[in-house]
């Protein structure tokens, strides 16, 4: 399962003393991005760390990072804290060690990606669906390290797509009127996600929940009191807003890769 | 099924015009109080109401002098919202015609009981474990008639048992720690409540979750800012908190039946 390091996307490559532009010459995917993000995020693990391991496209890097860190002996004593099942067997098939909040309730650091990171460096996630599990894992994390490509950057929250809601099964329907009439001022639409099968029967989260996708026309203000409101939804569990969680986000783009707020 | 109405719960009994003293005679159990005030309750219901239907030994009262007053003809056309799966399998057995929220978003009326009154009509519900379906359907309801006796006026939340919150079974342990450490200056106890059962596994609500109840040694303070803080902790679904919420409170006591606020 040992993936070795392309050259361009090394931690040498990506310290200081190498210029982001050595990196022009190299055709980038999207997943290319990715990864560069996710293994300049497993840089601020040191060994004997308790580690939230997120979930996603991004993530799944940093974790397959964070095993060839261990397996090469520069990691040392991680406990991995998974933040999805998915992640849980990601981790145990490549042999991180795993534990849970219960016996870990400070967690030293997260790594996850996001689906929007505004200026505020406030996140939406939960696209993936495991928004609950992330939540729980990240807000007790010491530092909470977001990794990113360029694309998930926006203006606003909602701007390039969907903000997650977790419900439960019961009354779902009146649940997601109520969601989409409290955002009536902002042109909401709130939609069931299924899951694409051929029934398209509605997406079960790991907590056995349904999920609303809220899409906004327009910028819905002040986050906090959003937030607030929609949790007061008797039927809400959760929601994919990531307010003030974020301590650092790498954003990897064709030009190299930065950090908000800046290194110092 | 139908049970008569003794002489000294009828609705004659309980108007204006028969004063609570001719209760007096009778030595009432707590059973018989709640009984009044439950019936008293469905005075409020006229033919042709979309009613949401309690969970627990006062709304059961209810819920049959309903279905008894359908049997007789004088309540016509009720569509029944029934709060928790018992409650839907007792209205099933008594022939009370059921919807949903997602088929009646908006509720006429909704009848349940309550662990806890406080002087500004706040409530604490859920010692039954029903209480996000029940917050869900009363939350929804024009008219919102609580009925309970004497003992569950208390001066302040908490007072009498627990405040029920229920949570996400995943990591239940770490949203206990969280709970209680937001409680601390009331002197917060927060314990997992168990089935009771052979091995003390824990309780199981409708929705799939679990319930922490909060026993608290000292009043709360402001119970919005409570109830917004709660609901913040990823891995909460709910609280037992119904704040602004009761419309009409029915309380039944030796020496008869009382409404706050007053009748006119």
């Amino acid at each position: 399962m040992a993936m070795p390091c392309p050259p361009f996307i090394g931690s040498d490559a990506l310290s200081k003393d190498a210029p982001s532009l050595s990196l022009s010459p190299v055709i980038l995917t999207q997943d290319d991005l990715k990864k560069i993000a996710a293994y300049k995020a497993v840089e601020f693990v040191e060994s004997g760390m308790v580690v939230g391991l997120g979930t996603g496209s991004t993530a799944k890097h940093a974790v397959d990072r964070i095993a060839d860190l261990l397996r090469q002996g520069k990691l040392k004593n991680i406990v991995g804290i998974p933040t999805s099942k998915k992640t849980h067997q990601q981790a145990v098939s490549l042999g991180i060690p795993l534990s849970d909040l219960n016996a870990h309730p400070t967690v030293d650091i997260s790594i996850d990606g996001a689906d929007e990171v505004d200026p505020g460096l406030n996140l939406v996630k939960g696209r993936g669906g495991s928004l609950l599990r992330e939540k729980m894992i990240e807000s007790a994390s010491k530092k909470f390290i977001v990794i990113v490509d360029e694309t998930k950057l926006v203006k606003h929250v909602g701007a390039n797509g969907a903000m997650p809601v977790e419900v439960v099964p019961f009354c779902w329907k009146f649940t997601q009127e109520r969601l989409q009439k409290l955002f009536e001022y902002a042109g909401c639409v709130a939609k069931l996600r299924t899951s694409g099968g051929e029934n398209n029967e509605a997406f079960v989260t790991d907590n056995g929940n349904y999920i609303v996708d809220l899409f906004f026309e327009r910028d819905i203000g002040d986050l906090k009191a959003a937030g607030d409101a929609i949790l007061r939804l008797a039927g809400v569990v959760e929601h994919g807003m990531f307010i003030d969680m974020a301590t650092t986000v790498i954003v990897a783009g064709e030009l190299g890769v930065r950090l908000i707020p800046d290194e110092k």
